[in-house]
C-alpha cells in the first residue's frame, strides 16, 4: 500500500505577527517502513501557542521550528501499518506526528507513541484534557498554585484548553475562582458550563488600572493564586490586587510572543506580597503525568470536566486556525479534523 | 535614677528622596519602670533600606512608620535597669530599640528583647553578620536559592551586610560567586577580603546592554542563583544571563524605594528559562533563625566570616547616615554609635 502525505512546513520566520507566506502545503510519498517502524494517520492535530515562540530563531526553552521541514505539533491518529511487534494496525496513538497527514516513527523509541483507551474519552481529549494543555494545567495548579480551600485562583484565557481545565481543578479543591477570557460569549461559557464564580471580560478595559477595578469587584477577599496563560497587562493588573504569600504558575505569555517584549510593570510587588513566580514546561515534568492522567481522565471519563473545542477541517485550514489562535479568536481548545 | 532620652521622630513623609527635613531630634524623660519593664541604653542602632518602605503610607508588607514618634530600628545595648526577673542590670541584649538612647520594654514579651553573648563576637555584629542582615542572607541563600556545587551565584550590593554574607555562605557551599558593587574599592574588598571569585563594579555601566555583557564575562557559565538588593537595571542584566531553572530570591529593591517603580523588561524570561522567584521578609520566618544564627556565629568567632562596618557617631548623625545608606555611601554595614 502506498501513501501520498500531504505536509505543511515552515518556509520563513516572521518577525512580528505570523503570516500565511510563512507556511507552505506539499505533498511527498510515504516511504516503505523499516523493521521497528510504526505509520499513523493523524485524525486530530493540536495547535498551541508555544508554537509561536518556536518559530523563532533565538533562544528560547526548545530549538527553533526547522525552516523548510513539516511544523511540529502534537497529533492522535490511528496505525494504519507497523513492523513493530508493540503496535498493531488500528491501535489509536498520540505522538508529535506533526502538521501532516501521516507520519513515521520508531515503535521502540520510549515516550515516542503512546497507545491511549478511547473507549470512555473521545479521541481529540487525548490532545486537550487529557493530554499535555490537562496536565499543564493540573502541574501549574496542583505543585505552583497549591490551592487551599477559600482561597481565590485567577485564571487567564479561561475558556481555553489550558485555563478551563485549571479552573475545574481549583473549583474542585474548593477555591474560590475567577477566570479572565475575551468576550461576553466566553466568559458566560466560563461561569455557566465550567462554573466558575465568576469571569472578567478583558476586552472590556482598555488599562491596567480600569482590569484591577473590575478584578477587585471579582476578588474581594484579593488573589492567592493565579495561573498565567497572557502576560502583559493582564498579569499587572493580576499584580495589583495579589495577597500576601501568594502563588502565580508562569505558563505561557501569549501577548509577548509576537516579538515585543511586554514589561511588568511593578516587579518590587513580588518584594512586597512575598510572591512566588515559577515558570514551567510540562514537557520536563514527566514523573507527574501518569498522577495528572489518571486525575484528567476519571473526570472527563465521569463528565465531570467540561471541555470545548474548536476545530478547523482540513489539513489546509491549519495556518489560518493557527494565526487565529494567536489572536485569541478561537473557543476552546484548538484543533485540526485531519480525516 | 532618672534619664533624659534624646530620640529622631518622623515628621513628614518624604515624596521620592527623603531628606534630612523629614526627620527631628528631641528629648524626653525616661519614665519609672512598671514592673516586668527593663530599661535599656542603645549602644548600636542598625540603619537599613527597608526603613525607607515604612516611612510610606502606602501598602507594603509592614505597617507605616507612624508619625512624630520615633523611628523604629534593631538596637544593641545594655541593661541599666530591670523590673523583671528575667534580665539583669549589665546584660547585653538586642530589641527594636528605636533611634533613641533609651528604651522601656515589657521584658516578658516573647522574642522582643534577647540577650546574646558577646564574650567571642563584637556587640554590634548582633546587627549584621549575625543579626537579621545575616539571617536574611542565610535564608534567601539557603532556603531559595539553594547553590548546589559548581553552579554561580550573583549578589548585588555584595559589599552590603546582607550581600557580603549571601556570598560567604555560598562560597562555603561550592558555588562559585560574583558580586555587583558600585566602584573599585567596593568591588577590590569584595573579591580580596570576602573571597567572591569576582565583583562587576555597576557604575561603569550605563545601561542594562553594558552590564549584560559585562556579567557574561563575569558568569561564562551563566547564573543559576540571583540575591536580589537592588532592583531595576541589575535585575534585567541578570536576567538576561540567568540559565534553565535558576532562583531569584527577591530581598530588597532599593533601586525603587523612592518611589519610582522600575518595571522588569522581559518577565518572559521567567517563562522561557523556568525560572523561580520569591520574595521573602526574614521576620516571617522566624523558625530558621536558630539553625541559621547558629551557623552563623560559629562563622564569625572562628574568624571565617567576614564583615565590615561604616559607623557614624552619635544620634544626631542617623538621618543624614541614612539618607548616604540609601544612596549607596555606606561600605558595609551601616551603624551609629549612640554611647
Amino acid at each position: 500500500m502506498s501513501f501520498i502525505n500531504s505536509q505543511i512546513h515552515l518556509v520563513s520566520r516572521p518577525t512580528g505577527e505570523p503570516g500565511l507566506d510563512n507556511f507552505k502545503q506539499m505533498d511527498v510519498a510515504v516511504p516503505e517502513l523499516l523493521d521497528g517502524q510504526v505509520l499513523v494517520r493523524n485524525h486530530y492535530l493540536s495547535l498551541d501557542p508555544y508554537m509561536r515562540g518556536r518559530m523563532n530563531e533565538g533562544k528560547s526553552y526548545a530549538q527553533p521550528q526547522p525552516l523548510n521541514q513539516v511544523m511540529l505539533g502534537g497529533t492522535v491518529g490511528e496505525v494504519v501499518a507497523s513492523k513493530n511487534a508493540a503496535f498493531s494496525v488500528g491501535d489509536q496513538v498520540v505522538g508529535m506526528g506533526g502538521w501532516q497527514h501521516f507520519f513515521i516513527v520508531d515503535g521502540g523509541q520510549r515516550g515516542v507513541l503512546q497507545k491511549v483507551d478511547a473507549t470512555h474519552i473521545p479521541l481529540s481529549a487525548f490532545l486537550g484534557a487529557v493530554g499535555m494543555p490537562g496536565v499543564t494545567a493540573w502541574y501549574g495548579l496542583v505543585k505552583i498554585i497549591n490551592p487551599q480551600a477559600g482561597e481565590t485562583v485567577v485564571v487567564s484565557a479561561a475558556s481555553g484548553a489550558v485555563g478551563s481545565v485549571v479552573g475545574q481543578l481549583a473549583k474542585a479543591r474548593g477555591a474560590q475562582v475567577v477566570g479572565l477570557a475575551g468576550g461576553a460569549e466566553k466568559c458566560r461559557y466560563v461561569v455557566e458550563t465550567l462554573g466558575f464564580d465568576a469571569c472578567v471580560d478583558y476586552k472590556q478595559h482598555a488599562d491596567v488600572k480600569s482590569l484591577s477595578a473590575a478584578l477587585k469587584i471579582a476578588c474581594p477577599n484579593g488573589i492567592d493564586g493565579y495561573f498565567e496563560n497572557v502576560g502583559g497587562t493582564i498579569l499587572d493588573a493580576v499584580m495589583s490586587r495579589a495577597n500576601a504569600f501568594s502563588r502565580v504558575a508562569m505558563c505561557g505569555m501569549i501577548s509577548g510572543y509576537n516579538g515585543e517584549p511586554i514589561p511588568m510593570s511593578a516587579p518590587q510587588l513580588i518584594l512586597i506580597n512575598r510572591m512566588k513566580f515559577e515558570g514551567f514546561i510540562v514537557t520536563e515534568h514527566m514523573d507527574v503525568w501518569p498522577e495528572a492522567l489518571k486525575e484528567l481522565g476519571a473526570l472527563v471519563a465521569t463528565g465531570r470536566l467540561k471541555f470545548r473545542e474548536s476545530v478547523s477541517e482540513g489539513l489546509a485550514s491549519a495556518p489560518e486556525a493557527f494565526l487565529g489562535l494567536l489572536k485569541g479568536r478561537n473557543f476552546g481548545k484548538q484543533l485540526v479534523k485531519l480525516v
